[in-house]
């Protein structure tokens, strides 16, 4: 683990898009501080301006987690807000990202507390990607329900998604598992069909959650919830009330980052196959919501029919 | 693409064990050629006790395609026939080594023929591991079937799963199609569950079958066969009848090797994950019956119930 000092919001963009900073509350989290730091090195006259165009592109820099425009529009707030000077409106940006990141840790305990009460003592569960305090202040999300029914004494273990093709799974999650003493098994994401058996749960993240359910997170997600379902198990997503996108009625309104095929034609410093390969390489999915069991917020775990759970969540 | 020399029964075990030789099909024929070629090192009067003892060691080197002991077991029959002096056991171990990769051959056309019947113009076919001419004599089985609706004018694009962990699609497949001008794309394993939307049809190929249908194959054709009943997409495999098991009434019969588990850790040089952490890492999965549409042989394509058609393919 290394700690990066980003003092500007080029810095955070460049962070968040070679993933130095990953997990879709932290990118929101990161995004809010970008702006704060960004108003630190703008001239007077220029600040409203800059920050609008920096605003502009940190919400470029990813196009699937909605935490980073939500993030962006809470910090716009301020910084279109008149009546604030310059100075005022640099100590404003800074405690509105830290208000955001508070608020995100309070989700994140609040998730894991409903979340451990639906997991039993001895319990198998399987994961993709991190979910854990690499991707959200606190606990993190999924893995952050798993980390709570942990210290309440529950045994389990966790199968663990390798997540190609930047190994997230196999590099973050495992560590996080490894410090907080929780059993757990690295698998290749193509053993999910056979692991799944042994499982009495799948539990993962989301980058996006659009109105009816239908959920955006990590490539696999689909495969894992497709694979519960065939098994007769409960598939559960994880995620804060900052992941629902409340101007996406459907998953099919969500846009899913393309990135670039060298990850999948190279690993590290190997390379698999020569340039010339063709790859599609979507760094996420969609699960159809009719393949969700529940969804586990802030607020509570909520079930189908999602268009109504969903809406009183966020509008109630 | 290398050409090893293989000049003893050890030989070609380690070859197998180290998947420098692999496919079902190839594997059973180069078990075949080290008896013939172990025939060549041994005295007279060690001769039929070491071709026994070799051909124990070639049977145990990898258990779960059947290919391997149906080789074998075809060679002990030359091996136990009593009225063969030494120097005519030696040549007749070569001309029946011959013998079955001629067999294999004249299948893997047969396979490819029967196959392409069922590909339509403008087909998008998704498949896993490699099973072309680097996994069975002749055209080998599912790519051969791939190639001949190509060479019969048909056009086609291939997503190609890359086969965590040994990478055999993106190493081997990828390979293969490029050479054969096909159009293919290759796909991180867990992108399956979003591709399959746009296929066709799901083509694999066998490592064991059994009596009542159940597939040995590389792991992830599991995922690949509850995605397609999930998506509503055939699901075919395309098997020589050396890879039906008469001895395994169904896939709990079938052993499934356990690799070591810094296949899962390392990549070639890089190392992922460090040594400590716990992997599970199965070569193979077992395909339910149900989950398959048709199984391509060289007598046919043979259609539920299996226990009928297989047994009417294998003792009639």
């Amino acid at each position: 683990m290394r700690y990066l000092e980003l003092r500007s919001a080029a810095g955070v963009i460049r962070a968040i898009k070679r993933l130095q900073v990953r997990g879709a509350p932290w990118i929101g989290v990161s995004a809010a501080y970008g702006l704060a730091a960004e108003a630190q090195r703008l001239k007077d006259k220029d600040l409203r301006r800059g920050l609008r165009r920096a605003a502009r592109s940190l919400r470029a820099a990813r196009p699937t987690a909605v935490n980073l425009s939500w993030a962006v529009e809470r910090m716009l707030r301020s910084i279109e807000d008149p009546t604030l000077t310059p100075g005022r409106l640099r100590k404003a940006l800074f405690a509105e990202a830290r208000c955001i990141e508070a608020e995100e840790r309070r989700r994140s305990f609040s998730i894991a507390r409903y979340g451990a009460g639906l997991i039993r003592d001895g319990y198998h569960i399987i994961t993709i990607c991190n979910t854990g305090v690499l991707a959200a202040p606190g606990l993190g999300t999924a893995l952050g329900v798993i980390f709570r029914a942990h210290r309440a004494g529950k045994r389990l273990k966790v199968y663990v998604c390798e997540t190609r093709p930047l190994l997230q799974g196999a590099r973050l999650t495992t560590f996080e598992l490894r410090r907080a003493g929780i059993p757990f098994v690295l698998i290749p994401d193509s053993a999910a069909a056979t692991v799944i058996e042994r499982c009495d749960m799948v539990l993962v993240g989301a980058d996006r959650i659009a109105l009816n359910g239908d959920t955006a997170n990590k490539v696999g997600t689909r495969m894992l919830a497709v694979l519960a379902r065939a098994a007769k198990k409960p598939f559960y997503v994880a995620a804060p009330s900052s992941s629902f996108d409340p101007r996406a009625d459907s998953g099919s309104d969500i846009v899913i980052e393309e990135r670039a095929g060298e990850e999948v034609r190279r690993f590290g410093r190997c390379v698999v196959v020569p340039s010339a390969v063709p790859v599609f390489n979507p760094a996420f999915d969609i699960t159809p919501a009719r393949f969700i069991t529940g969804i586990i917020t802030e607020s509570g775990v909520i079930k189908p029919p999602f268009v109504k759970s969903i809406r009183r969540l966020l509008f109630s």
